[in-house]
């Protein structure tokens, strides 16, 4: 079994890099997962990355750990990391709901696995910073399953096949729609679009991952000095959108500044809130 | 790590019960799966298991493994067993992207995980058998996904959610309906209903997962003389059908004898059919 670079791992609590075979996230994908920003060993937003650990971890009936309980496994693995000078890097912590025998019924009573990972913060392009990204429109439609919407769990294939429909290094993230044609999402952001004053998001309620940073921005129209709206948003939408912003918990927010024959020039919404969730 | 009671395991054709908690069949639940009946030791209609299990890699771009290569390890973990006196059990093979780092996109280089458990079989109720099973109509639909339908892929959260609304022990299996209201399967095998000379199966390119048993079956309308069609199928039609049976890789058929209030008299389509398929 081959170590993953500059990977170190934690599983209930012990350094282990690996789960039972019969842990029902790897039969089935049963368990949600966050992953965040660490600035100097501590975890940047860990309030909303809870808050969001509990909800998501209920939506599928598993009792999540204690926020006690994790904030141990991340001062565990990050221990060397405690005051450094200004080290950013990356936990992500899985919740499954345990180890189980074959079929989909849970047993009984389950015990939640916990992995949490740390790895170290990816590599973006001052580009990405100074002038912002160029998105992709996935030819994968994203499914509707109201009981699923808006988590952030193990079952990410559709993720998986979007990422696979792009090899060049210029596309930063994919544009994701669902059956109907409706801007929802990317791979791996949220997605905001501002129409004059009105910042709009994308309705997460039928398919998409609701994400802590939009959960963030949502709450920030006074600062903003914007009214924001989630709403149904088309593509066509989309394109004729003054700016239009993604956004996630490790790089804050990027503009868009290109999508299919659509440019738009350089604006300062994206930094404007990076500069906000970073520092909240 | 507790290890399951009367579970054996193969991973990557050695003798371990845990898999890297970088590999993305945890990650993503990036791979696929089959369950197989194992008679003496041996795989029960392993070319049409292997063939499913290269077409569903070829889905979502996985190489599987050579038939070669999995036979060895269904030989490595079943060795004892090999010339026993009719003796079943189950196998389940696990095929996933393999080891990756944090991130949607797959590695340049893939190397797949091939994970293989033993475990005894099921007991089914001798009334299954003579009689018949009971259904409970799911609450949840199933998601349309073009790209993903009719895969044993591991994504199985919807599989998982509809297990858990019924505890009753008189409940066999769980009817899913898609959005429309239209009958997929069940969550653990697959549908038929005859309608006089007719037998029909719901269409599965949209969302489902299409079972070998359910494959043997559309070739077999000459033997059972009847008409055998793939098409659309409202609970309401179901409802109204003579005689509707489940199938899977493990019981082979059984009649359905009661959904909702609907009662139907024995029959004798799912014993024929039980009889075929376990023997072909």
């Amino acid at each position: 079994m081959a170590m993953i670079r500059n990977h170190s791992y934690l599983v209930n609590g012990s350094f282990e890099q690996t789960i039972s075979v019969s842990d029902r996230g790897f039969t089935y994908g049963d368990g949600v997962f966050r992953t965040m920003k660490m600035h100097n060993g501590l975890p940047v937003n860990w309030p909303f990355h809870y808050q969001k650990l509990v909800a998501d971890c209920a939506a599928i009936g598993i009792v999540c750990p204690s926020a006690e309980l994790l904030m141990g496994d991340l001062q565990k693995l990050f221990k060397k990391e405690l005051f450094s000078d200004d080290l950013i890097q990356v936990a992500k912590i899985v919740i499954t709901r345990g180890e189980g025998e074959r079929g989909y019924a849970p047993p009984t009573i389950t015990i939640p696995t916990r992995v949490v990972i740390k790895s170290g913060f990816p590599h973006y392009e001052a580009s990405n910073y100074n002038k912002g990204v160029q998105l992709h429109v996935c030819d994968i439609r994203l499914a509707a399953q109201t009981k699923l919407a808006g988590i952030k769990h193990l079952n990410r294939l559709e993720n998986v096949l979007a990422r696979m429909e792009w090899r060049e290094d210029f596309i930063f993230d994919g544009l994701l729609l669902d059956s109907s044609g409706n801007v929802i999402e990317c791979t791996m952001s949220n997605v905001f679009a501002r129409f004059g004053s009105e910042l709009v998001t994308p309705d997460l309620s039928v398919c998409g991952v609701s994400g802590i940073t939009r959960q963030h921005i949502l709450g920030l129209g006074g600062v903003l000095d914007l009214n924001i709206l989630v709403q149904t948003l088309t593509l066509d939408e989309l394109l004729q959108a003054d700016e239009v912003i993604i956004c996630n918990s490790l790089f804050g927010a990027f503009q868009v500044t290109k999508i299919n024959n659509k440019i738009w020039p350089q604006q300062d919404l994206a930094a404007k809130i990076r500069n906000i969730v970073a520092n909240d």
